[in-house]
């Protein structure tokens, strides 16, 4: 999308045709910078100290990660070391493994020579199939943007999302900023509620970001505000992200989001979750039993970094003795979803839907 | 309650018969230290700049700041004056214009030399009465919990609390804390749950220092994390506060409680709201419709101060350009409500059982 009038990725070759750029996101939003990476090793920085976040992008990264790799040294040894390096970065990025195993069973069989060409094209290829598959959700909820918009005449629609799946946690488009940006972009009036999304302020630091850069109306509000907001019909819809999604519609998605599930349910407004169709995890079924979600650290909810003049300073938030909890990740059942927005269509969030995409 | 062993009210006319000491609550938690207030400009400023906070310790502060004013000066000019004065600190903060009526309708009719002293006496009154509301609410909490942890065995009672409506914003007890309080103290195993509560952070700030000074197990979490903690079991009740109740039981809070009471509800959790019956307002019934929220400044939103090291800094969470909206408070409606927990008993929030009350 755009940044300031020019369009970005959030990874490219650059066309030197030696390395990578990709936005260096621990800035944001307090800096927009960039950052090469010339080695498997930083690629493998890029993704372990979360340069890259979001499932899609950590994909991409490793993919060209790989390509790296190959170009400094094609052999065997070398593949299965570059694979191994990158793979420790983040183990459990189910992303992340596909994007490397991907790259293995395409490079493996070449003979070392042809390695680095073909790796060099096929993270290409990695990116570009991200992208049209964000496009694709976008068209889908597009359709649903303009048939809102249609009955509120020249009124803007409001939507409302939480954390950030948008364009910089992919390659470009996002997921649930897909339908927004490509409303935006027809001229279709459309305003964002963000939430902040504490404990990591994802919505604040990089939806706002990304959505003020590309030109989109929004409004940043804190977490517990989005229920008044419904109550007094001031969210049209609701669109979010998802980390995995059950066979039978179960949504896991950041910790907060089955909070306002419940809202727009309760104020009958339509509660979207939008997501590239190899997300679903057909494995599981019953998302609040199955699904373990992740404690992370209490650092998170206890420090938080802001600008203090020209600077960026932490500070601590809680009084000196107090513990805090930090459940990462909740699940919002299907009964909560209104339709799921993915790349082939939007569909109930049902059993039967979700096996008929197969 | 007690702050490190030591028990403390937020309020206490000093030995010296000539002054009046509160905690400096803009400090909290990061400071904890004492006020003294010695002339009704004191009172008012400590009033105005939020030294003191929360309904019925603002009227407490009021009532006192009529105390000092007769100290130096009794005329029925110094009366008016004083009233006006403390009146203008916080002009629709309906507790403090109550304790300022009923100083002055006491104080009026009086003989200018006898107002010092019976303007003391009034101020304790009124400091008492409200410590003795809050620790009936307790009482009658008390038996919630009790009953709860009969179910429990040894395991602790789960309870989340929301906001500050802890002893801080009162005299002493708390509105939702009370039953908390007397609870931990009679033995009964109990932890607490505090919401953050962004944007100020009341719960973080002020809750967790309350409940860890007194001793009370806690974990602070946020907002965004309670409809999960409730999924799993870990939340055995929900008790909040309230700025106003309706006639027919909806109930005006800090924004995000309305959240909570969803999650309370789709997960079968009793959801209580602790209130003096003196703040149902018999004149609304339809809280969403008919109680007007307030907008507060966004820079509640954007700004946050912590520890940095030795000093508090505030820091700035917001990209530059993105807008922020700061609604502060919500109406959960009264079908969302297990009880309502008063000073003349646990009650339904029904109109009928309000109306009854009276």
């Amino acid at each position: 999308m755009k940044v300031d009038g020019r369009a970005y990725r959030t990874i490219w070759p650059d066309p030197d045709g030696e390395s990578v750029i990709i936005l260096d996101q621990t800035l944001f939003p307090h800096r927009f910078e960039t950052a090469r990476l010339t080695v498997v090793e930083d690629a493998a920085r890029a993704i372990s100290d979360m340069l890259v976040r979001g499932a899609p992008l950590i994909g991409a990264t490793a993919a060209y990660g790989m390509a790296l790799a190959m170009r400094a040294d094609a052999s065997d040894t070398a593949l299965a070391k570059a694979y191994e390096q990158l793979h420790a970065t983040r183990p459990t990025a189910i992303n992340l493994r596909w994007a490397l195993d991907r790259m293995h069973a395409v490079l493996r069989p070449l003979p070392q020579g042809d390695r680095a060409e073909a790796a060099w094209e096929e993270a290409a290829r990695v990116c570009d199939e991200d992208v049209a598959i964000n496009s694709a959700i976008g068209d889908n909820g597009l359709a649903i943007i303009r048939d809102i918009a249609a009955k509120k005449g020249s009124a803007p629609v409001n939507i409302l999302t939480h954390c950030n799946a948008g364009w910089l946690a992919t390659v470009d488009w996002g997921t649930a900023t897909a339908p927004i940006y490509k409303a935006h972009d027809a001229g279709i009036p459309v305003h964002v509620w963000v939430d902040e999304t504490r404990p990591r302020n994802q919505g604040a630091f990089l939806t706002a970001w990304e959505l003020g850069r590309h030109g989109v109306p929004h409004t940043v509000i804190v977490d517990n505000a989005g229920g008044h907001l419904m109550q007094h019909g001031d969210v049209d819809m609701v669109i979010v992200g998802t980390d995995r999604t059950t066979a039978r519609g179960d949504v896991c998605n950041k910790i907060g989001t089955y909070l306002k599930a419940l809202a727009a349910k309760d104020n009958g407004i339509p509660f979207y979750v939008a997501l590239p169709t190899p997300t679903i995890d057909h494995r599981v079924h019953d998302g609040i039993a199955e699904i373990p979600i992740e404690d992370r650290s209490q650092d998170e909810v206890r420090f938080i970094s802001g600008r203090s003049g020209e600077a960026v300073t932490r500070v601590d938030l809680l009084p000196p003795g107090s513990a805090a909890a930090n459940p990462s990740f909740d699940v919002t059942p299907a009964r909560l979803v209104t339709a799921l927005v993915t790349e082939k269509g939007v569909i109930p969030a049902t059993a039967e839907a979700i096996a008929a995409l197969s």
